[in-house]
């Protein structure tokens, strides 16, 4: 026997609560019950975007149909957009806005560096036209959490210009404050903050989005954001849901309620602080900078002389404990450590545990017990 | 309490074996453990399919998803395609073509038409420059089978021309041969034959749809049939899958094979035939005509005197039996039995005997038992 732990940052853990509501017999999706359960989820869900000014959409498929939904319908072809990238996922936009025949300025940073607002700011004065600026608040690939809130501030100043945020790790582990920081089209993923399994994706649509949806010509249909809006007035939706991911949702966001949302990212901000102390006193490196380390996953690098793919290996086989690797240029060179959703103070004990006996395997110099040490103080609120 | 059983063509029931699978802990999708889930999945499908020639992909998107992606990734703005239309389903597939810019024709028939091959023949031979024919097998909305096998054989000699299969409802009810009938392009989704819960579709793809697909210039992202074989190829997928529908679906594939195909199609022919003989010992009439009957659902007319939403009220909070009432033109005058999927001889007397208890409770002039009475004796296999 091995006890398994998933310490990934997508999919995450589901809470077993929830995981039994997918066992559960299904229903049909156009009666009074799945209705409740729409209402109850969109609701939720503005709770969790912080939004009462934008509607929350939902859709059966996972983050990249949301972030394609965004390009087709807030869009034309050849409207000039700028997409600030600094990992995977910031490229992915890329791919989708070039899909669809936009005019994609980038500002590209390394994927150790965080986006710089004034680089926006700058680039909006000399190009006013702009019809959209794209950030991926939380960076998966990375580690890195961008400052949306100051580009918000930015783009609220071009009322042509509307502000898409990639928050697909952000929602629920750091703050993302939808109508205060005036982002018009938000987007997560139900396997990260919201605690289910893949194959759902929501996005809030603020009225500065809905405005620019109307004069959007990309070809639609699946993804056609006024469908769903129109089948929400009924609390239901154009095509057929996901019913028990839905069912699945309206559970997990009423736990997340319960904890209240400055809980629930409290407690992310403790687990990922707890977890950069564990492996700073390991003797590793953060991978992402001092200035902006989100909550959902720390990366740390692989140190010298061990093999970074070998080590996810031996703590997955020998202890039971997933973690993910680098991407791209950082495959091997990087661990990339989730606690982001279904996760408590001692699931990062685990796994900093799994990880000293890994690297002590592989013969790695550092004082064992260290890690741990180290991130219960965190985790006892005691300063080091 | 009230037992309660799903009887409409979708969502079907899903199999306990099946739903217990969905409460287990989630795994990662970039493992061997999922690699291996994907392979039988796909293996799975092509059986169901009855295919070698064709690749079969899967989507995380509802059936209306699958039906865009046949859109996008077969054809170009301006292609001529014809759609021949006897319901609902074919109507969406017009207007998803349309969203696109294709030329569309249609052929139009009633709801209790079968489109007629000749006439699809006649159309081609004054348009030989279509591109494409499209055709719903099992239309869910009016029961009615369409001859998809002749159409294919009139396809078959038009080398620049596809022929696209919407078989959400058929597959797994009804043969499909997808190879030998020369279907370029077969969709389903997942909560239908399939036995699942929704939020999965998937699609089959000939050599000749590949070849269209080739040329087309379409705009496309998470649809694009092309990362998908690509990821197939390593028994992976391009974007994060619907992990748990997925392991759902292995079960499923895996109970289809031990049943086999041609037996499953037996017994979905079976329950259907036992269905209508029921209904009609009940004095009732069937909307399906009889060149063209599915064995997906069974529409049945509402007597008249009878208020058709006041019946499948009754039959739910009287009975606990769920059936599915007409759409569009259609509500409040017909019903519709769904025998799709997880169904057996004893689901069929539950929802004949519940139909009698409320068409007694309404009034309605007929021998009580006389249904029930019929389905047993074809389910018998005596011959009335």
């Amino acid at each position: 026997m091995k006890k398994k732990y998933l310490m990934t940052p997508g999919p995450t853990p589901v809470p077993p609560e929830v995981l039994l509501t997918q066992a559960r017999p299904i229903i049909h999706h156009r009666t009074p019950e799945f209705d409740q359960v729409v209402q109850n989820c969109v609701e939720g869900l503005k709770y969790v975007f912080q939004t009462e000014k934008s509607d929350v959409l939902i859709f059966a498929c996972s983050g990249s149909g949301v972030m394609e939904s965004s390009v087709v319908n807030c869009f034309c072809a050849g409207d000039e957009i700028l997409i600030a990238i600094n990992g995977k996922f910031g490229q992915r936009m890329e791919l989708i806005a070039k899909a669809y025949g936009l005019e994609v300025s980038v500002l590209e940073y390394g994927w150790q560096e965080v986006v710089n607002p004034l680089d926006i700011a700058e680039y909006l004065e000399k190009h006013p036209s702009t019809r959209g600026v794209v950030v991926t608040q939380s960076e998966t690939s990375s580690g890195v959490l961008n400052n949306i809130e100051v580009v918000g501030d930015i783009v609220k100043g071009y009322p042509e210009c509307i502000f898409i945020v990639d928050s697909i790790t952000g929602i629920g582990a750091v703050d993302c404050k939808t109508d205060e920081w005036g982002l018009d089209v938000v987007m997560t993923g139900s396997q990260k903050g919201l605690m289910l399994p893949p194959g759902l994706a929501a996005v809030s649509v603020s009225p500065k989005a809905w405005a620019a949806s109307e004069r959007s010509t990309l070809p639609k249909f699946y993804f056609d954001w006024k469908k769903y809006l129109k089948s929400l007035a009924q609390n239901t939706t154009p095509f057929t849901p996901a019913v028990s991911l839905m069912i699945g949702l309206d559970a997990s966001l009423k736990m997340m309620r319960e904890e209240g949302m400055e809980n629930v990212i409290a407690r992310h901000a403790r687990l990922a602080e707890a977890t950069r102390q564990g492996v700073v006193a390991l003797g590793l490196e953060l991978f992402a900078p001092a200035e902006g380390r989100g909550n959902a996953v720390t990366p740390v690098w692989v140190p010298e002389g061990i093999d970074g793919k070998q080590l996810v290996k031996i703590m997955k086989t020998k202890h039971g404990v997933t973690i993910a690797g680098g991407q791209d240029d950082y495959a091997g060179r990087i661990i990339r450590i989730g606690h982001l959703g279904y996760f408590d103070d001692l699931d990062i004990i685990v796994t900093l545990a799994a990880l000293e006996m890994a690297l002590l395997e592989l013969e790695f110099d550092f004082e064992p017990g260290s890690g741990v040490k180290a991130a219960e103080a965190v985790l006892m609120g005691v300063k080091s």
